[in-house]
């Protein structure tokens, strides 16, 4: 099976998509930050007073989404209609669980806008925490689902 | 204890570093994509002849190195003197593991610019695989090391 | 009444206009850059030789049209088609007089689109005068009018 | 007098400031966005619980000023050290007061990196809060001081 | 005969395509590196294994197509569909030469891209080599065929 | 003789300049766009009253110099000190020459900086005269001249 980022001879192209239907299109994609107890409550606290860490990494993977043609180089230009974030600690991770949603009406799905929705929030997190934690992990990036286009929906097995 | 990137009144701002020394700096940051053998398969086999999936992730790696300060709300601006990617394909994962090293010499550390580079090259990947496999994971992204700065060494626990 | 750039909970988010139709939108946004008389006739002799600070500023105004939803985190990306300034001399003012209008076809209007434009181009026009004034003012932006979707057509108050 | 952004043909350069020294550099402008007391009300409100504006807008001039010599032709880049908003209700005006200050260690100053901080905070607080009343002004947008260069230091008058 | 770009005053501005269209539109175009001979053996062996010039450049041109209307004052933005460089080495120039396809549905052409690919290319491979040769030519970078639109079908002459 | 963006395994990465001396740098380039006798009318005619092609050019110029590193995959970012372009008519080509100059102080040279601002300029150039005539041409393209550095001076053969 062929990888269709790269035409017969092998080189990476930007796949046509001229052909393909514009349809409603939309993706869902989750991810987390894992932090040490002490470092989740100081996030958490901050909500309230000492500052909104979770505030700043959603716009950050607001305006990440809209980036992401940018930095994905095979990945097609496109007007995103809705870009929303969930950020939310996790007790038992212990640390933050990120999921982002993304809508667009067009010719291409906008999977890689939720993914990196998610990953530049997770990196944000990690910006705003580093002095207290260095030793974080982000991980459990992942499409939740994708609807629209000719391969229609996925929804990610549990 | 507070967090740097908060005022006293809880807002955002980025972190005078004014005073800071100019040192040299550096940043080792790792993640990896899981996927299917198969998928893995594909992607190595692409090296030699049906598409280099790895260097094209290399190249999104270094220039999304390049584009930290525009992505992450409160890192500082700072001019890279090196940039470079390992990815390579491991059968336990199964996927494909991805490690950055980024050194300037500047006021602050570049441990978001590796964590950025790394974030990126796995997005990319994805990006490149996904029409194959939709259910991989990116995980496992954080700091190896940093060096340089007034906090000195760190190096991540095994 | 709630701000619609905020959901239930008070998170930002973009704002979902999937399901609004495409139409015809057109933005006229308006600002002026107050500065003294003897500043304002350097700009005024230098369209003529010594340099065209008007021109300037107005491809910067039209430039930053398109940068639109890169600076405004909230702001839908869409493709603009047609983005104008007027830049005129009062000396009245005194000062510059600036006037954007830009159209698109889209899902929401460019009303931030025009007064992007409107604000890049007098940053401009401080920066290439401010070696001679420093005191100037930036001031009176405001939309003028917008049509096009399902608010309709708004026009300012005198 | 002649412009220093023009040669003495009048073309547009970047001015050549390979030969300034590099000292410590600051600058703080304002500016600010007019409005209804309701609207005003609405945006206080939501401080609390319906949506952080200020939090929004502060970040966006964070971001903005990163921007800066993207966004104005004749702008030299530089990286910025430290950049801080405040944002303040005032219900004389009544409306949004917006204050930011940049710092740099550099060859030319930042005058223009606060300008755009606080053009682009005022800016977002318009888009989110347009829905609710469309005829607010921004206004007021000036440098209150600079510090560092060969000019040395320059104090707005009251 | 007007340049359609400036108004009857001679002032810039992006042409208002509004009423125009949405037709499938396609641009091809060409230009070429020039090197010594050794220069162009030390290019055709790394595809092998020194590394890769030819898919670094691929890979930059089809970026570059994206950030166009990023490049080009009065262009306007348009979501790309498909981007394809092809770079074949020519023993008889001696040097690459760089032939690119851009596609979109649009209301204006993609001549622009088309162009922006081959450039961004070309300097790419200039970056890559200027070690071993600084007096490399770019060169032979033109439009060889644009379909869709009003003004239709060209091709370049021969 | 290897090429120095690649590794030992042949790999791209962003060449590691952390031990070079910052000294004083400058590059000069140049190229022309070649156009039919009635083309280059309008375009000097314009200078005068329909429309200044040359200033919007130049202006494209200087601002691509500031992208070259976010368009040139491993080129380092560095802050310009100085960009200029001379675009002049040349009835003997006939068409527009353009010459851009570019300094800085740093630990890389600003070739890839001047020859981006001559590309970006040439590009400008067809953009704005293409309504009028497609098969003009963009070449000559190449490096005058380099100082600073390890490896010194460069001077262009005639």
């Amino acid at each position: 099976m062929p990888l269709t980022h790269f035409d017969a001879e092998g080189h990476a192209h930007m796949v046509d998509v001229s052909e393909k239907a514009t349809t409603a299109r939309q993706a869902r994609a989750e991810g987390w930050v894992r932090m040490a107890p002490e470092t989740l409550a100081l996030v958490t606290e901050g909500r309230a007073k000492k500052g909104d860490v979770l505030g700043v990494a959603r716009l950050a993977g607001i305006m990440g989404a809209k980036r992401t043609a940018d930095l994905i180089p095979l990945c097609h230009p496109l007007p995103v209609t809705k870009v929303a974030l969930d950020l939310a600690p996790d007790a038992s991770l212990p640390g933050i669980r990120v999921e982002a949603i993304v809508k667009t009406s067009g010719q291409t799905g906008v999977e890689m806008e939720a993914l990196t929705a998610v990953s530049t929030a997770c990196l944000t997190i990690y910006d705003m925490v580093k002095a207290v934690q260095k030793d974080m992990e982000i991980g459990g990036i992942r499409l939740l689902s994708k609807e629209g286009g000719k391969s229609g929906r996925y929804e990610a097995p549990r």
